[in-house]
């Protein structure tokens, strides 16, 4: 396929639905998209013409994708720094860099390093033995969430021990290799995500404040504007959210996880993760927004003015698609009949990919003026999708 | 590419930019999109992986695109009539069918058929003589507009004889071999587009009324709801929309292309021009509707429940990019790059074509609350992206 020499092209390293969204966008502003695969099958190759087969951890494969490329990206944070500084140093636009990747990649880094920042993050510590573990804890009252420091992902590498089992599970750990830190366990009354988009020249944005909903670790359901939100505390939300943005120096989609619990003078918030890249509690913007988060992921990485960010209904929200425990025998194509049927207003969102368990399929968004119908819509159709009955 | 058995999968004869922006649609919804394309260069197979380089003149071309699509469509009404037959009668599923397509293939077909169903056109005439065609001059006073009863498009095909020319034009063009009709021509105060889907099982949906401004015979500017309709005109309008779909058997998208002139009491209209398939007037439905006329076009091909057609925003504007007399020497993403610094709101289409005058490269969509504010927007934004000047 040839290339015409006026059209800006994006590398992407990975092969999921997170690449697979900015499709859409790629082709509207006449972005040329190309993806670094693992699979020629993959949920992005299934819908994008330009796909290097390759391996992400390898930087033959990287610097192959990205030849030529405008701007190199990633859907996920899993990209060897030293690779990607490589690129840097072969004079290739990497962005995020991994300046700012590193805090995305190690927790105990971002927390420290936020920390220093003056933002408000849990009490934590690093953990390089049991007897770091078991200080901790007691400094905590047993209040104690363990995680891997690096690698963890919804709901994979984070720990509750209790007393009886800290000391084996942290001694397991460690001799398995695996980097650990601790935080003081919050009471949270419930998640809120600030998504912030920010270019390289310094033009950020920040979309509504999100509230989500997590089952099993793993993003259930986003709505947005977070309901019920405290305008002050929205405001600074998103101030803090560009500000770490801009002293992270973050470039593309920064995704920050907040905890929220009940503080003294009302609803505070701590920070829980980052990530660098869309993210599922952004997946409303598709049909929320003036500007989605993947076709916003795309200016900010070119370099280019970011769009606007007002959300389009009062309420939008949505609800991911996950395999069901078990495949329900009615094809994915007629569910997707089905809720159709019922819900003229929903947004379907499907990724390409087979079923297996737990797995993201999909999602569902579904923008309106209540939020109980909202919420309802896509919750139903999202159980449908995945189950092939009415919740 | 696999293709997994539980995918639909839509075949698209033609590959320009109406096949192009049905592509964000099939990739949410997990549809398979493969396309008959002349190249595989062309404007959808920059953004779509599965093409079949072939002719749609060609009946075997036709059959290797079709071959185990769920549905076969259609980005334009040029495909021969007997190859659909004859992929009908080879159990293929042809949306719109023949027996419906005809009637936006051959104006005097179509004038006949809506009249014959009492639907407003302008008186009009077979031509098949100069007699004939100074008969009708002489019934209407002159007022006169000749078509090609096949194949016009983009004002091509269409004359406003003088009494001088008449004889002459009529007679070099039957000579040529141009099968002719003659309407009167209306003295029209705007151009009103009614856009509405058709599944094959009977479901249809309209969206809200659109006005058009055309520029020499080519659509520039789209403007959503139609300002000022009456709501009586808008439901009848709308009422006309899904009778003609029904009666002539479309599926897909119909588009009916209306003149709308001062009748006795008030605003009236009579049809102009039907259109098979996603049309330039329904642009807008892309970021001001719940549900794109790309998306509904698959769905309705497919024999899915259609989305809702709720306008998202009081009023969305679309304005056409073409082609510059000459083109500016600024690199389109420049152009695109300075329209995002000033219209942080315009969303822009483009097609991924090399410069032509006249040329359809792109289109700008704008959706807001106040129609003097979006109007400008989308009106400066096209403009930048053909001259490289603001207006």
């Amino acid at each position: 396929m040839g290339v015409s020499v006026s059209k800006p092209i994006v590398t992407v390293c990975g092969d999921g639905q997170l690449a697979r969204m900015m499709q859409p966008a790629a082709a509207e502003l006449d972005i040329h998209l190309r993806i670094l695969a693992g699979s020629p099958d993959s949920s992005t190759a299934q819908v994008t013409p330009d796909i290097v087969v390759g391996d992400y951890h390898k930087y033959e494969d990287l610097l192959a994708a990205a030849r030529g490329a405008d701007a190199v990206t990633f859907e996920h944070e899993h990209v060897p720094n030293e690779h990607s500084a490589a690129l840097i140093d072969a004079s290739f636009n990497v962005q995020p860099q991994p300046s700012a990747l590193r805090y995305a990649q190690d927790k105990l880094d971002m927390r420290e390093n936020l920390s220093a920042l003056g933002a408000p993050v849990p009490r934590f510590s690093a953990i390089e033995s049991v007897a770091d573990a078991r200080a901790f804890f007691d400094a905590v009252d047993g209040r104690v969430c363990l995680k891997a420091r690096r690698g963890g992902y919804d709901g994979k590498g984070v720990w509750f021990p209790s007393d009886a089992d800290l000391d084996e599970l942290v001694a397991e750990l460690l001799e398995a290799g695996t980097p650990l830190m601790a935080e003081e366990k919050v009471d949270l009354t419930r998640e809120l995500s600030i998504l912030v988009a920010r270019r390289p020249s310094g033009e950020a944005k920040v979309w509504p404040i999100t509230q989500s909903r997590q089952a099993n670790g793993i993003c259930a359901e986003a709505i947005a504007p977070a309901p019920n939100l405290a305008p002050e505390l929205a405001e600074r939300a998103a101030a803090l959210g560009l500000s770490i943005a801009e002293s992270l120096g973050v470039t593309g989609v920064l995704a920050v996880e907040l905890f929220a619990f009940a503080g003294e003078n009302g609803e505070e918030i701590s920070i829980n993760e980052l990530a660098m890249r869309p993210h599922n509690t952004g997946h409303w913007t598709q049909n929320g927004c003036v500007t989605s988060q993947f076709e916003q992921h795309l200016r900010a990485v070119l370099d280019l003015p970011l769009g606007a960010v007002d959300a389009l209904a009062p309420v939008t929200v949505m609800a991911n698609v996950l395999g069901a425990d078990e495949d329900p025998k009615m094809p994915m194509p007629q569910r997707v009949r089905e809720v159709m049927e019922r819900y003229p207003h929903a947004k379907i969102h499907l990724y390409g990919k087979d079923h297996r368990a737990g797995r993201k399929i999909g999602h569902v968004n579904v923008a309106g003026t209540s939020l109980e119908e909202t919420r309802d819509a896509a919750g139903q159709a999202a159980h449908f999708l995945m189950h092939a009955t009415w919740a």
